[in-house]
Formats: C-alpha cells, sequence, structure tokens
C-alpha cells in the first residue's frame, strides 16, 4: 500500500482527476470536457467517476488514497469551505463543496481557487521549487494570482488574496468585466490584448498581418505570433498589455520583496515577445534594488498546475489535520 | 531581577533609548536631539549612555537585560546585520551596527529599519493588538511601509519589502527624490502635501487662508488645518493626495486581503480630514469585497512606534535565539 492523494480540478473547459504519490508523482489521470448544463451535484459525481479511473489506471483503491485536494475555477470563501461563484457555469454560488466532496468518500478534503492551487502546484512541483515566496499570475482570459509565502498559499483575511487582477492602475482606462475602469486585467489579459488588437485594426489602417487572418476569431496567441514576425501593431498592443501588466507585477514585488514572479495561462507560451517587454515594464516600475533581484519565468506545469496544487494541498492536509 | 530588554532608536530628530518588560511596560527612557555630525560610532556610545540613564530610571541593573532592539531611521539589510544609508545623517553607508552594539554590550542584539519596527511595535503593543496581518504606513516628509504577516515582520528577499512609497500608479506624475516619476511619495507624503500647496498658491488666485501664513514654512500639517476649516484650496491638494495613496493601499489589500492598514507618522493626528477621503480613495479603488473589511485607522504609538517595535524585536529574538 503506497499512500496516494486524489487531485480534483474543476476548470472552465475541462475537469480533471488525478492520483498521486507525496512527491507530486502522478500515477493516474483522467480528463472529460466540462460539461456546461450540469448542477454542481452531477459535476461532483463526474469528478468521482474521472476520480475512479484515475485510481483504476494506477492499479490502486480508494484505501491507498489519504486525502483529496479539490481546485475550483473561480473564487472560494476557504474559512467557509464555500464556492463563491464560477465564472463559467451557473449554479456554483455558496455551494458546500468540501462537505459534498467529504460526504461521498469519507475522506479528508480541501479546496480553493484555481490561481492559488496552480500557485501551490509551481511552487511545489514546477518553476518555483525550492523557492519560499513568489507570486504566480495566470494570464488567461481573466488575471488571477496566488501567492505562495513561506512555502504556503496566503490567503488573507476572507481568502481573496492575489487580486492582482483587479488592482486600478488607469481609473480611466478601458472597463474590467468586473464593472470598474482600468484594472490590470482589462489591460493585459488575453481577452484585452485581443480586444485592443480588434479596436486598432478597425481605427487606423496601418498595415498589419492580423487583417489577413480571421478578424472575429482573432486571439492573444495570434497577437504574440504576428508581434514575434515583427509585425508593428502587434508588438504595440503587446508592448502596452505588458506595461500594465508589469506596473502590477511591480507593485508587488516593492511590498514583497519576492524573488520571483511566475506567468502561467495561455501567455506563459509566447516567449520572449512577452517576457522581454514585460521584464522591461516591471524594471520601469519596481525599487530597482528589488527589481534587480527578481526573476520573471514562464511557469513549468501548463494547465496541469491545478491538479498538482490540489494533490500538494491535500499532502499538507493530512500531514497537519 | 525582571527580565528586561532595551530599545534603542535612531531617528532623524531624536535618538531614544528605553528598557522595558516583555510586555511592553516602558520602565526607563532617554532621549536626546540627533547630533547631526556625528559617526556611527559616537552615535553608538550616545545610545548606550541612553540606554545606561534608561536603566537606572527603571531602578534596574545591565544584568537584568535579556537582548537589545535597534531601529534605525533608513534601510537596513537585515540579513548582513548592516545599515543601507541614513537619510537624515551621513556616514552610515555599510555600518555594522548590530555587531557594535553587540561588542560593546555583550548582549543579543537586532535592527530592522523604523517603519518595519513602528509595525511591529503598534502590531504587539498599538492599534493591531490582536490582529495577524496588518500594513502599517508611516506618512512623513516621505512614506515607508511595514508589513506585519502572522504577527512577524516580513521582510521579503533582501529585507527590502514594504517598499510601497516608491510603488509607481502615475508615470507622467511629479519627480520623486528617489529620482523616478510618480512614486505615491511624491504625491502624498507630507513633503509632496506642502510642496503641492505651495505651488498651487503660486500658480492660481483663488482664495484661500494659506496665503495669510508664512509661505516659506508651509506644511502638510497646515495644510491638513486649513482644509479642517474648509479651506477649498487645501482641501483639494488633500484629496489628490489621499486619492494616490488611497490607490497604494488598495493595491496592497488587493494582493494581500488585508483586515487592517494602520496610518502613522505626522498625518495620523490629522484626523477625518485626512481619513475619510482616504478611506473612500481605498474603497474606489481595491476589490469591493477586500475593501468592505478592511479597516484604515490611525497608529497609537505615535513616535514611540519605532522603539517599541525595537523592544517587541528582542522580545522575540530572545525567545528564538
Amino acid at each position: 500500500m503506497t499512500d496516494l492523494f486524489v487531485g480534483m480540478d474543476i476548470g472552465g473547459t475541462k475537469l480533471v482527476a488525478g492520483a498521486a504519490t507525496a512527491d507530486g508523482k502522478l500515477v493516474g489521470e483522467a480528463t472529460t470536457p466540462t460539461p456546461q448544463r450540469l448542477r454542481p451535484q452531477e459535476v461532483v459525481d463526474g469528478l468521482i467517476d474521472l476520480a475512479n479511473l484515475a485510481i483504476r489506471k494506477a492499479g490502486a483503491i480508494w484505501k491507498e488514497v489519504r486525502a483529496v485536494g479539490v481546485s475550483f475555477g473561480g473564487p472560494v470563501d476557504f474559512g467557509r469551505e464555500l464556492t463563491i461563484t464560477c465564472h463559467h457555469l451557473p449554479g456554483w454560488s455558496r455551494v458546500p463543496l468540501t462537505k459534498v466532496v467529504k460526504t461521498k468518500l469519507q475522506l479528508p478534503v480541501i479546496m480553493d481557487n484555481n490561481a492559488n492551487t496552480a500557485a501551490l502546484g509551481e511552487s511545489r512541483f514546477g518553476a518555483g521549487q525550492g523557492i519560499e515566496n513568489l507570486l504566480y499570475v495566470t494570464v488567461g482570459s481573466g488575471i488571477g494570482a496566488g501567492l505562495i509565502l513561506g512555502g504556503k498559499v496566503f490567503r488573507g483575511a476572507s481568502g481573496l488574496a492575489g487580486e492582482l487582477g483587479h488592482t486600478i492602475f488607469r481609473p480611466s482606462g478601458p472597463v474590467c468585466a468586473c464593472g470598474r475602469k482600468g484594472c490590470i486585467e482589462a489591460m493585459a489579459s488575453g481577452k484585452a490584448i485581443a480586444h485592443i488588437a480588434k479596436t486598432r485594426l478597425a481605427e487606423c489602417k496601418d498595415a498589419s498581418i492580423l487583417r489577413h487572418g480571421d478578424a472575429k476569431g482573432l486571439d492573444a496567441r495570434a497577437v504574440a505570433q504576428a508581434a514575434e514576425k515583427g509585425d508593428k501593431l502587434a508588438l504595440t498592443v503587446i508592448l502596452e498589455a505588458t506595461d500594465a501588466l508589469g506596473q502590477g507585477i511591480a507593485a508587488a514585488l516593492n511590498l514583497l520583496d519576492l524573488p520571483l514572479v511566475l506567468i502561467g495561462g495561455g501567455v506563459a507560451n509566447a516567449g520572449e515577445v512577452f517576457f522581454s517587454p514585460l521584464r522591461e515594464a516591471v524594471k520601469r516600475y519596481a525599487v530597482p534594488e528589488i527589481a534587480d533581484e527578481a526573476k520573471i519565468l514562464p511557469a513549468q506545469l501548463g494547465d496541469r498546475a491545478s491538479l498538482l496544487g490540489a494533490i500538494a494541498m491535500a499532502v499538507d492536509y493530512k500531514d497537519e489535520g
């Protein structure tokens, strides 16, 4: 019998369950597209089916599982063990997800939002190994962040720490999904990058290889690729987005003097065309002595970060509880 | 024999030494104006004389002293136990202050900068008692900040955490003492408030009671007092300063979800004319769920915060070492 830990990841596009040993080695994994119309209870049933599959793939049994970690794709009331809302699925307001899973499995269960689990995953098993304090920023359709201090997730008073994406730097800037103006998310998320590129294309006549593609389906990846090829319009958009994100990261660095910032989400794959101006922006805005010592690196675990973080959380929870 | 702890505070205007019990009760204190021309070694000799006085006042002897905490009025390399520089006195670059005091007294000695010691003092014995996580911001000639997380000073990778004052929110804003543009310190410190008021008085013809006073000697206190009397020009200046400071505090709250922010320094005495617009600015810029739960309060210990924090640090150091 090996001690195993199960992670469950509820994301916008897929559900994943995995079984791993305490050192984060995945021994079984199963995934399915996120069902868009199912109620929370049915999603939990689906996750448990996936966990059964993952455990079976590992040639293991539930009796070997010591604890379960759940990564949820939306804000979580960590203290009360409730989901607050899900950005992708309806019906997830104040769901006692931990309790539901616990009742089903009769095992210790711990849940957190996917920015925190991904931060912990990268810290324990990814690009942040060996670093006590780090900021993980995921740049996707939105901007999420998780903070690891002293090797653990720092959650703050109500579990809301890491709201870097909704920090306002340009009070007269573009409207954000949250309803306010000039949040970093409204200027630097993948969605914002695509939106700004589309607006520029419509507003000006400058030549751009982005004009040759699918205008409506234009996404941040296409902008980054065009920038990589030297497209001026795309480069300007990336420069502006990284300026805003860099300003936010600099504020976090000034406050916390962190040695490492990891960038996850789709943008983590964009390479130097994104990271080089981002690092320059951070140097422009942060206290030099702090910026000089801080590394800004791509995350390493891709979309497995949350799953592995949920597993790390389960390992810690078992040890502490 | 009672266990006593000695605190030493090296400030821009005065040197203070105090002896206290482990619960922060000062039993003896002595102070003298900061000698502007003395070398570090002579300042240390002066501090030890003050400590002798404080101990004698308490009717105690050095044998009862368990550890010494030093609060330094400038940045400190905490890990290497060196001063980095002093904003007020020459000759303090890379002084091994901890070692000098240790050699003289043959006692455990710990040193930190005065923003961190003041934050710890307020946390342990002042307005932050019982609160695990808080941000202390001192608004004086500059803007300093200290962060208490889990009841302890959070120092970051190189001991530079808390550089809130040099976070840039208005890249095209006024030039800061640090040489960059648009730092919070350049828009919201006491010095900045006085400077902005003077500039406005010179630039416009609006009536203001500030015109009747000593134009050159105009300081932030005079601006706050005029604002309190309803002076429009002074109110505008306070509104702009609190907007910038509130934006910085909001960024910290979003990142850390803190339940408490304490404002120290001269401005802490300004009352509602400063705190009311500051709270509104924080609400304007922070994520609502976080801002709703965060209290923004004046610090309570005045200029004794650093001394008491140095003592708290000595108490912890003795316990840990």
